[in-house]
């Protein structure tokens, strides 16, 4: 039914997604891949980038509860994969999602700490069986990604939690992709370069054996 | 822990709710209750009423899909309950809400045809037990609603969809009715008068016994 590839480029706030989203590019092309979409979550789609800005912003008058906060970005990831993602693949496209469900999964789970069981039948009644082909997992400790997102300007909502929320969120993260064939943890504390050449080096294997 | 009341008008466009409201009202005040509090759904509070208005006027390039809107009248119902409604039945209100969670089982489960376990699911995990103490469902043939809701003006994304769509709303407005002691079903195609008689004698009858 589908013939193209989700690769999904996950990881904390300052963990390098932005550069890693163009290594994986740069080598989808090498390997004479042309067709290439990208996405970002929350978000991607009219609808999912208005429901993205409830979440990043909240409002100034009310808190926004952690269960809400979940059920607006479930209902953003149906609605980039239900009218992006899905046609994207049907018609043979790689698609590259800057984050998709794994970060809920560590963010809503492990750092909101929204029970493992309930994350599960949440992803499992809005998304069914659908899953990335491919994970990246950018790993670095949080203090050292703060430090690179606060260098980058003002802080969103989201990255104003205190520094436990993150290392809760890191935890789940790992225990994810240890648990999981199709994610490939890169050491994202090294320097750029060979931070790149990792993840060139994981894709083109994958590429290789399963893309 | 919570002494106040939580009272809820059900029915489909056009049933007559916000008259029935006001009836609602004017019974609670003529038995000496004066803390009351009105709520909509969705809605009733700066965040909900953004989703809300995702809900009700979608996108004009993009299709809100059903699971999306699910999430959303979830989204905006927890907002509304931790927010508003908890806290005013903490302080002992009595709060009369325009719709609740059994519009989402009538007009998702029913109209749109989720799966009842699954909309028993997802309200049991977003509300946890939190139910109305007691609803008021206005029955009344989908094809006269929808006259009298056209007859108001412009009808809204929900409001266009077919006739068959509100038959299989209302159809599971009465099973659940029907199957839960803590809704009275009032007749609405009868005229206004015999209406409003009917509920203010179902909400004396409640509120002399229970409430």
């Amino acid at each position: 039914m589908s013939n193209g590839k989700f690769i999904v480029v996950e990881g904390l706030e300052g963990a390098g997604k932005t550069t890693a989203i163009r290594n994986v590019i740069e080598t989808l092309k090498a390997q004479g891949i042309s067709d290439i979409e990208t996405t970002r979550e929350p978000g991607g789609t009219p609808l999912a980038e208005q429901m993205r800005a409830l979440v990043k912003e909240g409002h100034p008058d009310e808190p926004l509860t952690d269960m809400a906060e979940l059920l607006l970005l479930y209902a953003a990831r149906i609605q980039l994969v239900d009218n992006v993602i899905k046609p994207a693949l049907a018609k043979g496209a790689y698609v590259v999602g800057d984050r998709h469900d794994m970060s809920s999964q560590a963010y809503q789970g492990g750092g909101r700490g929204f029970d493992q069981d309930l994350m599960q039948n949440l992803r499992d009644t809005v998304l069914g069986d659908f899953r990335p082909d491919f994970t990246l997992y950018l790993d670095l400790d949080p203090e050292i990604g703060l430090q690179r997102a606060k260098a980058r300007g003002e802080l969103d909502r989201i990255e104003k939690m205190k520094l436990d929320f993150f290392h809760r969120t890191r935890a789940r993260y790992l225990e994810l992709a240890e648990s999981d064939d199709s994610v490939v943890i890169i050491d994202a504390s090294q320097d750029i370069d060979s931070v790149s050449a990792d993840i060139r080096k994981a894709l083109e294997n994958w590429l290789n054996h399963a893309g």
